[in-house]
């Protein structure tokens, strides 16, 4: 049994690495810290999980808990990992953390859209978390920067065409990703703008050209392509508790058809047991990858206006957060890449 | 492997019946009919699918298909089991019917509440699915009739009232349940009913007085007391895809504590692997078992009016439906009875 | 025109009064109270009243600002207007208070279930605002408490059985009160309860036989009838933001049928502008009265078990806060009742 | 006293029609006709209703019922009012028609999406009902092409780059609409794809570069700016009843700051009572003017890209469709524009 641990366990994506972990056959979960809750029993915070950790309690996180565990993840407030994974790290521990801090590779750019660094080293030593396109370097390594939610919908609908026979396709400085995210993603902590009465029978957009997640996009196209990308990315707020729809419109510049580049997605992923790219004239929703790791993928050329549409759904809490992160741990562990990831969809 | 065959297999129960099922090991769906989808294959009808059963497709019923199968899912319309059931008893089959043609035993009773009945002798016959009270005659039915949604929130609030130590701590005769269920639950043939927009940020009650889990309930209740049983029973339809909450209302007879009652709950249903019972100030949320198997219920006792408040919180399509099917045919087949329904709600 | 201000008015009950009274003809909205956002205009809190009060400002509440307004609405804190009131009658200003702290009348009830109050002295001449039974002495008053939601919604339901020939038909022992509301009822302060993911999907109950809108049910309902009465009432959270749909449940006591009831219910109420019977086979539902101060109000007799089921529907900001303020308001001042509250449900 | 009818009013187009006018001071509705309704009071199918058009019953639609009425209101499925338009206005009758019947001006494009057109010669002289673009033509109109609902929200983003002194800034081949909009916009009929089960917590794309409303944009703009426009559109469906927001992305041609643009929208839409501009650093939210006839409107440039994102807001019943027809009404009768319209969102 792998042991592990989870930093910063009483959050949505803690909440999910634990129902997640439940399922799993081959990891013993050892110890989840946090602060608020430390002393009560995990199904007292989660009611949805009793029967299962009825005896495991949350721990106060200083004094390092749970080094026993050999892998740890974790759930931790921005900027808090700086200051966790060199001490994991030098004590010989592996990392998954589901936090942006190690998520650039370039300390300009993370400095520009986040503030200062505190462990700056070890940027370039981190691995992107993404398995589809990184999976070989996961396997080995000790840090693992577990990609952003929106990332992770805007990067697999858009690699197929910076790695591989559809290079120059598409025009790259024409990209526009217009992303609608459930609640969840906001985290749990409570404010007025997450508020049930606040959210519930409205839609809108935040963060317009200004959200974080965008560097990581185009930090992960420029690292496939070997150009500088700039694109514009836009959230939206659904009133849902899960799911994430991204919708990504490029123009292409030479004539292709919606058939052809669908077939080449299908042969693309093929063998990727987590993404499921449609059939022709079917289009991806967030209802049918809710609660699994399935990021679904569909498209549609707008020969009018020579343009491709590429939609694609996670669940931004599962392949979006803690089931890539658990995918992650299955590569790096040698476990089953699918082991507790392979249910339906509820 | 056990084959089974799924009779009407393109409703909600149906979906969940194959939801469920690609997780179990031990079982193999070999056919699926649908009269509307015949000959598309299940992904085509249930998108959130693919990557199960990519190469099992809709049969038309007529002809008795996948009568290789040695175990049959009922999901047909009401009535429609009833011209089946025999034909498939006849040939050696056991059955798990999910309609509410077996599930009372007196046919004065049915034809009351749903009209003449083409097989009353095998009313009698059929052993009602309720595992957690019947499990015993489950083992060894060829006939076995899942119970409804509401009586099984229902009656799992109420059971330890009637067949052990509290017997006669409750006025039968006081009996008054309130329930209040998702949508998903009245299928999925489209209506102007449970359109989107006639559901959404609406509530309203249904059948007052009149809804046909009534007898269900009646019945059972007097099976285990050996009195008979009025009681009222008030369904409301809440703006969610699945879930029940039942409140139920019942006059106490002798001085009870909350505390007490929670403990007596606790020990009666010690053992049973999907009946979860909440602590001391603690309640139900149908959010905590959405999409598992649980029944969870919780209780207070109202010292002012001298009445207790039973709540039960059910996912009307698993527990409520096709989880509990397949855990009667896990009981009948010699499974686990937790195989396939093991996972954490989400 | 009548200058009115509103203490207390940053909160749903405070946005309520201010759109409801956007479009009246007789008064001037001279200021709004808010600790959290005073020096903001309003629109700037509410963009939704973008266009209406865009030069009004929120201001400080300390210093009593608004004194040259006639009429005071308090949205206050609980126990907050017990501080305010004695100051505003003794400057000779009336009063709508939409908190509980005038609602019971016997200084034993209110410290039972909330404690010392302030302003003993003031319960008795306070004035129960639910127009529908005490229209006369609002006219006069001074000082108008406001009822709670849940006692509205229920009051309306059971009035007919408590002051006219009904009288005795129903086992006032015997009344349940099943309650479900919107999560608006829970005031705009953010807590983790009333996130939208802990809501979404979600239906549970809570404060069960406990909550502090029992009394003021039983108080007014002996008030009426003059006996001591004792009520089950337990309240549900709906995952919508607005309404309530109340099931009220009684033993009746002489043979009665739906249809005579209904009838009855049409007479007793015809004339009121704000309640609607529905006719006989249809039932209340809380979209039809979102939006208005409406109470749709239908009811069902069980004669299995000689009880009667009794449905209201209200908007619980609406006729169960600010609406019913309104309406008080101009009954007070010589307002058409209906006015800036004539508009049909949205 | 202004008298109207409604043809095809059973539709939520009707319903808010009906909703909408219950409040007009100048207008009297005389029929409304109804296939399927025939026969029934309105508040009997719209419960919503009851107290308002209590003794108003819907009409068969044949044999042209309402020929008192002044003017007509079309709110019938497409392509219907192409055979009743041309014998009402040889009556004399004013109509405002709320299909897409009489959207386009070139035949050969309403051929190309909609198939034949069988009154071509109408076409031209319809006016296209957006009055911030047209009120002039509105005024003196006998045929009111009532805009549609995503092309509203659109165009009212847009225009102030097409005729004033930002034309020319927008690259106008560049310009990209994503759209999201309630489910009410697919109308009343019940279908599997708009049930309840079907919508709740899902979110996807639809008709992806195919959708109707495409060319009525093209055309409007044309007509606006003299050029030939080709936009890409994809539309969305949200987990909601009511509202529309569209995010319109465009490249800039030359340096514009978020600021200036602002301040020339307010200018531009100054002395428009529905359209909102709001300020630097707030965007639109459809909650904010659901139930109401305003279009919120906010942008950000995008400086990195050169891309401005303007964002609109409405809600598809009201300035998407009914209110609008309202509005349209208004103008053609010499009412006030905002009779009957000048009620804050709820």
């Amino acid at each position: 049994m792998l042991k592990v641990a989870i930093l910063g366990g009483s959050g949505y994506t803690g909440l999910e690495l634990l129902r997640i972990l439940a399922r799993h056959k081959g990891v013993e979960v050892g110890s989840v810290t946090s602060r608020q809750y430390s002393g009560k029993r995990i199904p007292e915070v989660f009611p949805c999980l009793r029967g299962y950790y009825d005896n495991l309690k949350f721990t106060e996180p200083s004094g390092f808990p749970g080094m026993d565990a050999e892998l740890f993840f974790l759930s931790l407030p921005h900027g808090a990992s700086q200051e966790v994974a060199p001490k994991l790290l030098k004590g010989g521990k592996r990392i998954v953390d589901l936090s942006a801090d190690f998520r650039l590779k370039d300390p300009r750019v993370y400095e520009k859209w986040y503030g200062r660094h505190k462990s700056k080293g070890l940027l370039k030593y981190a691995v992107y978390g993404l398995p589809e396109l990184f999976r070989e370097e996961i396997k080995t390594a000790s840090l693992v920067a577990n990609p952003g939610c929106y990332p992770t919908s805007a990067l697999l609908a858009l690699a197929p065409f910076f790695n591989g026979d559809l290079r120059g396709v598409i025009d790259a400085g024409s990209i526009i990703i217009d992303s609608k995210s459930g609640v969840s993603g906001a985290g749990r902590a409570p404010t007025l703008e997450t508020s049930f009465v606040e959210i519930s029978e409205g839609f809108r957009a935040y963060k317009v050209a200004s959200h974080r997640h965008t560097p990581e996009m185009e930090e992960v196209l420029k690292g496939l392509s070997g150009k500088n990308i700039t694109l514009t990315f836009t959230p939206h707020l659904l009133p849902v508790a899960r799911g994430i729809l991204t919708t990504v419109y490029a123009g292409i510049k030479k004539p292709v058809k919606t058939a052809a580049l669908l077939k080449y997605y299908k042969d693309y992923y093929r063998g990727e047991p987590f993404v499921r790219v449609c059939g022709d004239g079917t289009l991806p929703d967030i209802r049918f990858v809710r609660g699994s790791n399935y990021c679904d993928i569909g498209l549609e050329v707008d020969e009018r206006t020579k343009r491709v549409i590429i939609i694609s759904a996670i669940d931004n809490l599962v392949k979006g957060a803690s089931g890539q992160a658990v995918q992650n741990m299955n590569i790096m562990s040698g476990f089953d890449e699918q082991e507790a990831l392979n249910a339906p969809p509820v």
